[in-house]
């Protein structure tokens, strides 16, 4: 893209001399208004004109001009991240991302990637007209992203899940820990099922939650029950659960450690330990397969020897952050170690 | 929010009256062109606030009037579903969001939805601007979303996993099916590791990927061999792997159905069926400790009774859609049923 011109700032300037001239000669208070106002605006934009072409172009010693580009690093594929930060007008972002994704055309960079702060939303659409699309978004930020080479896109998938648990927690006496919820599909139905609830990223923490921990916090959370994790007995994934994304739902062995339920008010209407032959004879449990499965896997749990997966901590040769593989501890002969970060 | 007046258009007006007279006194064509060029401008701006105006006031027979707003369908929880298709002026959609928002919170009304089709970019910052906070993106669009009520929302998650297969493909010899990576983090490492890919959502077919069919598509796509899906035998859970997202990957035990090996050129530098022990014997297997334990479960499914986690179909009961239930179906005698779909 040929770079503008300082000359092309002598038109603005003009402008705000015939503008002032005029006013001298104008008795009437609206029209003067406008004006006044109209070379506001003429201000401003001259303003963000000089503000690009100074930030755009350095001339150095050696006479050569070097174009400023958006603040950006490299990442691990050939690509760049461009982390918006600071308030811009959207005709500066426009004319310096044009700048810029032609500079890392000529240096070969694969793809753009650019972080939107939700403060910076005038910059979507100047971003989206230079040909970029959304990659995915949170409640605090839009991520972009471009592809500038010919070949196809080797651009990572957003993510494509929502994770869940649910956990079976049996006492001594074969009850089974249950709840009735004040919303959701079973609101006002009195169905009684297993707690359940969404794995948390904690995005503001920076730091994600395993599964073994979401079953252990909302067992306590809803019934004040507290558990050590045992085994995942099972898994179910669906598909388009929301918005075309799809589900993957935990099935959690808890041992109980405590046996005094408090109910949480805001979403539990009722909460009780129940006798499995109960529970497996609702109505609900008969219709609902995965609710049959639930009471199949207590049972099996209970009368035989099935069993699931259990987390074993590893760490990862690249960073050292720790991740959790879930495996059939038994049958490899290793011993499981949740409780390392319980 | 109160409504704007329709007196409001008598200011445009009287300045475009104003502007037409002093033309005739103005001998530079530059302002000249100026002042045409705000002229063009400023009727520009009328139209869009004399459509907004007879858009949102419909004067009924009994004398009422009726404030028209944005299209919106009502969900199963309270709230409303915006789907933005045509095109809009920002200035139009902020003044009947504004009312439309007044209305629900008057309706009682409480998750506001508003799907932007990317080519409705322009309306991103008008839909912030009222408060609206993003909830997700996918390439073609963006889903933003504003809670009404003075509770605590109960806005579901954004999806917040990745989800990844890797295939254990052992034949009779003992003998793993191995490849190398063209790109990624193993290029040019010389490291012989399993197939592995991402679930794919298939967002245009509205149809998301099976574990079990993602698995039987990769090890298809990057060596040629037919497979048949076993078990998972193990899932490793990682957070913080993608732009703060978590990731849920799945070893997945496949029986071969096949046995020439027909590499893909695109992704798979070279692939063969290589002796566990050579793989195990690899450095990185030692390095990476999940290399080390793919190691470890190919050999504790040879040697004893490993059991994993089939999958089991199983069917809503709200919408009659199936989904699959993974399980130790041996300890739970049921038999799987990957088959019905694979």
């Amino acid at each position: 893209m040929p770079l503008p011109r300082p000359a092309f700032l002598r038109l603005p300037v003009l402008v705000l001399d015939l503008f002032l001239q005029r006013l001298q000669f104008n008795g009437c208070p609206l029209l003067r208004a406008l004006i006044i106002s109209r070379l506001y605006h003429r201000i401003l934009l001259l303003r963000f004109w000089v503000g690009t072409m100074s930030a755009r172009h350095q001339v150095f010693e050696n006479g050569l001009e070097q174009v400023e580009l958006l603040p950006a690093t490299n990442d691990d594929h050939g690509g760049v991240i461009v982390e918006m930060k600071g308030s811009m007008a959207s005709e500066v972002f426009a004319t310096l991302l044009r700048a810029s994704v032609s500079e890392w055309r000529r240096q070969g960079k694969k793809g753009v990637w650019i972080k939107l702060p939700i403060g910076l939303a005038n910059l979507v659409d100047p971003a989206v007209k230079e040909g970029f699309c959304y990659h995915h978004a949170e409640p605090n930020y839009l991520m972009l992203v471009y592809w500038i080479p010919d070949t196809s896109s080797t651009i990572p998938l957003n993510a494509s899940h929502c994770v869940g648990i649910g956990a079976i927690v049996l006492n001594d006496k074969r009850e089974l820990l249950v709840v009735q919820e004040k919303s959701g599909i079973f609101q006002d139905t009195g169905v009684w099922k297993i707690p359940t609830g969404v794995v948390e990223e904690e995005l503001f923490n920076l730091q994600g939650e395993n599964l073994f921990m979401a079953a252990k916090r909302e067992v306590k959370e809803e019934t004040g029950i507290d558990t050590e994790f045992q085994e995942i007995l099972a898994f179910r994934q669906s598909h388009k659960v929301f918005f075309q994304k799809s589900d993957l739902f935990f099935i959690c062995m808890m041992r109980p450690l405590s046996f005094d339920i408090e109910k949480q008010e805001l979403e539990i209407a009722a909460a009780q330990w129940m006798p499995l032959e109960e529970y497996a004879d609702q109505p609900s449990t008969q219709k609902h397969k995965i609710f049959k499965y639930i009471a199949d896997l207590c049972l099996a749990k209970m009368q035989s020897d099935y069993t699931g997966l259990s987390p074993l901590r590893i760490t990862s040769a690249f960073n050292n952050n720790f991740s959790y593989l879930y495996l059939n501890s038994r049958d490899l002969n290793v011993s499981s170690n949740s409780s390392d970060q319980s």
